[in-house]
C-alpha cells in the first residue's frame, strides 16, 4: 500500500458498486471430503458460478463502467484464450457496447461459442495468446477502438472484490491459493488480503507446462517460456510487467504443478464438490496437494477461478 | 390461496429471513447455446450451487428455525435418498442439533459421505426410500425424537424462496419446469408463481421409470409404482398426499421423461452450462426438450434442483 503506482484496497472497495450492479457474491464453501484428504480445512471460492463461468467478469464490468463516451462509441477490442474474452463480451453487452475479440488457433470451442452467444465478434488469429494480442492491438489502433489489456488496473480492481468476499466470509483464513494466467487474480487477492491481514499467505500456482509467470517471479526478471499446458487459462508465454511488479512485492510463494496433477485435481473436485473446474480452476487444489504438509491444520481457500472445461477434455480425463 | 389448509405466498415470505440467515440467493442464468437448441429462451435456476448441492437445504434451515426447545433437545430423525438428508444434516449442524438419517441400501455414496461429513449419523435400512422412512419413523417414536417428513409445510415454505427469486429476477417468466420427487419443490414453486402471476405455467417432471407422483396427479387418486430410475431424487414409490393435493390445485402439466432422455440432458448441461446436474436436476431440461414446440419463443426456467451425481454415474454416461 506504500507504492502510489499500485492498486490498493481502496480501489477494490470503490469497484464494488459497479461489480454488484451486474453480478452477485459467489459462495465460499468448506468441503469435508477434501479437508480430510488433505488434513486441513479446505474452502473453495466458487468463481466458476459467475455468469461466464469465471472470475474475470468482475473486472470486465468494472472497466466498462469507467469508460468515457468516446471509448464506448468506438467499441472494445481484446485478445483472450477464452475467459477474459467472455468477460469483456458480457460487460460490453450489459452496457450496449460492441466487442471484437481475437482468440488463438485451437481455442476452447465452448469459450468461443459463449463469446459469440454474448454478441461479441470473435476472430481467430495466431498460434497463441500473445500472437493474437499483438494482432488485435494493431486492429484496434487502426479502427480507433479501445484495446483492453489483460491486466489493466480497472480489471484488477474489479477482480479484487472476490478476495474481499473471502476475507469477509472467513476472517480466519490462513492461506489463499490462486491460479495465475496473466496475474490479475493473484494481484487483486494479494492487495486485498495483505491490506487486511498481512499474515494471510497468498500463494500463486501455474502449470510446469506454462511456467513463464512463475519463472519471472522467482528470478526477478521477465522470462518468456513456451506453453504446452492443457489449462489454457494458465498459458501465458510472455510475462506481464505490471502484475509481476505487484506479485514480487506481495506474494508469499508461487509453485508449479504438473498438468497431470491438475487433471487429477479436476477429478477430485468433481467427486467432492460436484463442480466442474477447468484446468486453471483446479490448479489451486493441485498446489494444495503439493503443499499438503505446510498447510496442515490451516484454513486454506482454493480459488476455483473458472469452470469452462470442454467436453472433449472431460471425456478424455474420465476415460483415463 | 383460497384454501386455508394450504401453504401461501405469505408463508414463503415469512421464511425468507430464516433461509437467508444461512444461505444466499442462487443465480438464474440464460444460456444462449441451450436457447438456440430449443428455439426458446432457456434460463437455469442454479439450486445445484447450494452448500449441499441441492434446493432442499432451504427447507431444512427454515424448519429447524421453528423448532421448540424440546424438539431441539430430542434431535432430528428422517429418511432420505440423499439430498433431503443432507439438508437436515446441514440445518441441524448449523444450529447445534443431532440428526439421524436412514438411507436405503445402494444410496448414492457421495450423498451418504456428505451427510456424515456434516456430522449426521447415517443408518442404511431397507430396499428403497419408503422402507427406510417407515423404519426411522418407528425409531424416532421410540427415542422420543422429532421425525421430519419429506414434505412438511415448513420445508415447503423454505423451498419456496427459490421460486420467489425466479420471479424477482425474471418477472417475464412464462414457464417454470420443476423435477418432482416428494413434491416439495413443485408445490412451493406453484404456490409462489400462481400467487404472483397465474399466467406462469408450472410444469412438473418425473422419470417414466419412477412415475408414482405423475400417475397419482393424472388420475386424481394415490397410485404407487415401482422405481427403477437412475435419478434417485425422483424415485418416490408411494405418493405424498399433501403435495398431491397442492399439485392438483395448481399444476398446469406434469410430464414423464425416459431415463435415457435425462442422461442426455446431463451431458447437454455439462456442455452448455459447465454445471454437473444429477438425474433429478437434469430432468427439467429433458422435459423442455419433450415440450419444445409448446415452449417455442417463451422464457422458460429450468430448475436445476441438485448437482450430486456420483462419479460412477458420470463415468458411465460419458463412456457411452
Amino acid at each position: 500500500m506504500t507504492d502510489a503506482g499500485m492498486p490498493t484496497l481502496r480501489d477494490v472497495i470503490a469497484a464494488r458498486p459497479h461489480v454488484y450492479r451486474y453480478l452477485q457474491r459467489t459462495p465460499l464453501y468448506r468441503y469435508s471430503g477434501l479437508s480430510e484428504l488433505l488434513g486441513t480445512n479446505i474452502w473453495v471460492k466458487h468463481e466458476n458460478h459467475q455468469p461466464v463461468g469465471a472470475f474475470k467478469v468482475r473486472g470486465g464490468v468494472n472497466l466498462v463502467a469507467h469508460l468515457g463516451e468516446q471509448e464506448r462509441a468506438a467499441g472494445l477490442y481484446t485478445a483472450s484464450t477464452g475467459n477474459h474474452g467472455q468477460s469483456i463480451a458480457y460487460a460490453a453487452r450489459a452496457q450496449g457496447l460492441r466487442a471484437t475479440i481475437a482468440v488463438p488457433e485451437g481455442a476452447n470451442p465452448g469459450k468461443v461459442a459463449a463469446m459469440r452467444g454474448l454478441g461479441a465478434e470473435v476472430v481467430v488469429h495466431g498460434r497463441d495468446f500473445d500472437s493474437a494480442r499483438v494482432w488485435i492491438e494493431g486492429v484496434a489502433a487502426e479502427q480507433g477502438g479501445r484495446f483492453v489489456g489483460s491486466t489493466e488496473e480497472l480489471l484488477i480492481h474489479g477482480v479484487g472484490t472476490y478476495a474481499l468476499e473471502i476475507v469477509e466470509d472467513l476472517p480466519d483464513v490462513d492461506a489463499i491459493i490462486v491460479p495465475v494466467g496473466a496475474g490479475s487474480g493473484i494481484c487483486a487477492t494479494a492487495i486485498v488480503a495483505k491490506a487486511i491481514n498481512p499474515g494471510i499467505q497468498v500463494i500463486g500456482v501455474q502449470s510446469a507446462q506454462a511456467p513463464a509467470m512463475q519463472l519471472s517471479w522467482a528470478s526477478g526478471k521477465p522470462v518468456s517460456a513456451d506453453t504446452t499446458t492443457v489449462a489454457e487459462g494458465l498459458a501465458t508465454r510472455v510475462p506481464f510487467a505490471n502484475t509481476q511488479r505487484i506479485m514480487r512485492q506481495y506474494l508469499d510463494d508461487f509453485v508449479l504443478v504438473e498438468d497431470a496433477a491438475i487433471e487429477e485435481a479436476i477429478i477430485l473436485l468433481l467427486e467432492h464438490t460436484h463442480n466442474l473446474a477447468e484446468g486453471a480452476g483446479a490448479a489451486s487444489l493441485a498446489a494444495a496437494c503439493k503443499l499438503k504438509h505446510r498447510l496442515a491444520g490451516k484454513n486454506v481457500v482454493l480459488v476455483m477461478s473458472g469452470g469452462n472445461l470442454s467436453m472433449e477434455q472431460l471425456r478424455r480425463l474420465l476415460a483415463e
